[in-house]
């Protein structure tokens, strides 16, 4: 998966202490992983992670707060690019799925691990989530006030629109039939019916769609 | 989270030894769990698993295995409880969604924790949820073909449809607002949305739902 895209790290080694956590948070799970199995990936001692991290603990705490934070920015910046509800919660939805897509591992361990962090980093990850959650929120409280969308239950559909992205990186590979760019453009068509915003069905296939097998 | 239901053990004590091996992979994960672990919840010494079970690895598949036949049987119950795609995959939906906040614990296990079954027990399991993923694609395919459901790409929409319901377990908490039946219902909803067939807004507020804060 691309992870490279994201600036996690601040060193170039520092940077590869991280991309190897990171891999093995997502395969093997936090509790899973050693300090010592994350340096042999490294073919380096255990010190080189203590190098540039106090200890697992703030590893995990690194790679979830970033994490939490890049997906942030994007959703804001796909809100911003628009200006009415339904564009805009396309545009989010597409950004929400594809950064699942192409940030699998990252947001595996955001989404699945972030439980183990410590009281006070997981308050903070969870203040970036509600930021998150309530972005989505408004967009769907804004266009259900305009009579755009019809939903009985705001803070459900919110949840329901985004399983529908977290759940993309549990079961999307770079190999796999669909593009990203493919996913993206289904997500976002498929939240906006989520919403009883009414799409017909062309809109459901764009044109540009690579018909890949 | 109601596990009990679900008759995993063969005795009273190997139910026992499953259950906390369930509460432990889906806490701590499957690689970050040892078997000294499991033994020490029940207040036993390590003999107690091997009474039982091959090895860990054996928990994991007899958890993840009848899991995944449990659900099936549920999955294929529901659509059989109905006649026509409508119904059908309101009733499958319903089943999916209110399976996976009951189970929650069972669930996150068998989604996220599956591959690490070794090739043959990965296979068998696979297996089952090909059966699930099919059962609710042949319910997709004949409403289309009927006219009443309208998607750009099959096997995306069966995909969004599990989904919806897989990703339940991981935010479901019984302690939450919403009782299981209320996202049942609202799943069936939004499925039979997210498939193009349009679903009124009253039929999204269920006049039986308690209002509970």
């Amino acid at each position: 998966m691309v992870e490279r895209a994201l600036d996690l790290g601040r060193t170039p080694e520092a940077d590869k202490v991280i991309q190897v956590a990171l891999r093995n948070f997502a395969r093997r799970g936090y509790v899973g992983t050693t300090t010592r199995a994350i340096a042999q990936s490294l073919e380096k001692s255990p010190a080189i992670v203590y190098t540039y991290f106090k200890s697992k603990h703030d590893l995990l705490y690194q790679i979830v707060l970033q994490g939490h934070e890049e997906l942030y920015l994007k959703i804001l910046a796909a809100r911003d690019s628009e200006t009415t509800p339904v564009p805009q919660i396309q545009q989010v939805a597409h950004t929400h799925a594809t950064f699942h897509a192409q940030h699998s591992d990252l947001a595996r361990v955001a989404n699945y691990e972030l439980y183990n962090l410590k009281p006070s980093a997981l308050k903070e990850v969870l203040e970036i989530r509600s930021r998150i959650q309530n972005t989505v929120r408004e967009i769907v409280v804004e266009g259900s006030m305009d009579g755009l969308f019809h939903v009985a239950d705001l803070d459900l559909a919110t949840i329901a629109i985004l399983s529908l992205g977290i759940d993309v990186s549990r079961w999307f590979r770079s190999s796999g039939r669909l593009t990203i760019e493919e996913v993206g453009l289904s997500y976002a068509a498929f939240v906006l019916r989520l919403l009883g915003a009414i799409v017909p069905a062309e809109q459901m296939t764009p044109s540009t769609w690579p018909h890949r097998v």
